[in-house]
């Protein structure tokens, strides 16, 4: 249930490199954390440049016109070495499914404890139970 | 002060059945916290297919065309009576009023202190005073 | 790395105001918390009068047709000072900035641990060292 949402420029990426895009973040769950396949909950948003506005150079970075901000709602109870695994294979998903540089993935990964995502039928299926994903 | 942000699929929902949803859930805080019904503040943000990625099936649900994720900034001080609660509320009104299916309602909430909220002027109303939403 | 996501109505603002409200909530970092001015990563969304429902009045305040919503993801571990800093800061710039009315603007501060983000290339660069920003 990690839920992620991408802000990427207008009209840089095809119909064909959002959905590789939203491939790639779902991969990179399963690949980094061993989350199932069909843990699939992947919302992008596209906005002009008017409306996205991303330093090109800070932290010594070389972003391009294709920089982009990927917010998570990652499990509250991921210990760092999960956060920094996750981290790393967005970037390596993204860069191998659509061809993003790694210095244009700007990343944020928001705590949400387990018990608060419900998949549906407004039940909170994972409340109570042990930590897996 | 819970904030809804719903991202639903591109031109599935009309502009009163986009208006319908909101008062829902509005009216979910209403009914399952007793948060007064003044306290709306609520975002929808359409996405095409190649923009909004759920899974149809996982965790046991049959999910249509439909299906949204609804984010809900909610009171860090709430305990998971509340949050279960609030969930159940939110599949009953949005089924009620917009006739969406409970299996195509995913729910995050994303724990928000009550002090980290501004209503206006600049100021946290809410902080150093006992939680009372 | 405080992360803006401003939740606009849609229509109701230029392009060069738009600019400037990115440039006030860039600046009300600088002024409030001391953050380099480099550090920008600011989202605007727009959103038609179906898909954006903010209460004119709860909270005594005088809300007009130009209400926003703007959420901030922030270092965790910031005290109360600073958030009401920052709140205060946000109008002020956007004032200044934009000529928004303080009514109008609404505010989230989502917490968010500093080794939670990514800069770029995959690595949570302020994982392990003591927080400056």
């Amino acid at each position: 249930m990690p839920v992620f949402h991408a802000h990427i420029p207008k009209g840089r990426f095809s119909r064909e490199q959002k959905i590789a895009m939203g491939n790639a973040l779902n991969r990179s769950l399963v690949v980094a954390l061993g989350i199932p396949e069909g843990d699939r909950f992947i919302v992008i948003s596209e906005h002009g440049d008017d409306e996205l506005f991303i330093d090109p150079t800070f932290m010594e970075m070389e972003r391009s016109v294709n920089a982009m901000i990927i917010e998570v709602q990652l499990g509250a109870h991921r210990p760092t070495s999960d956060k920094t695994a996750l981290m790393a294979e967005i970037c390596r998903q993204l860069g191998d499914a659509a061809d993003i540089a790694p210095d244009d993935i700007f990343i944020s990964l928001i705590p949400v404890p387990n018990e608060n995502f419900s998949f549906g039928r407004g039940v909170a299926q994972l409340a109570g139970i042990p930590a897996r994903w």
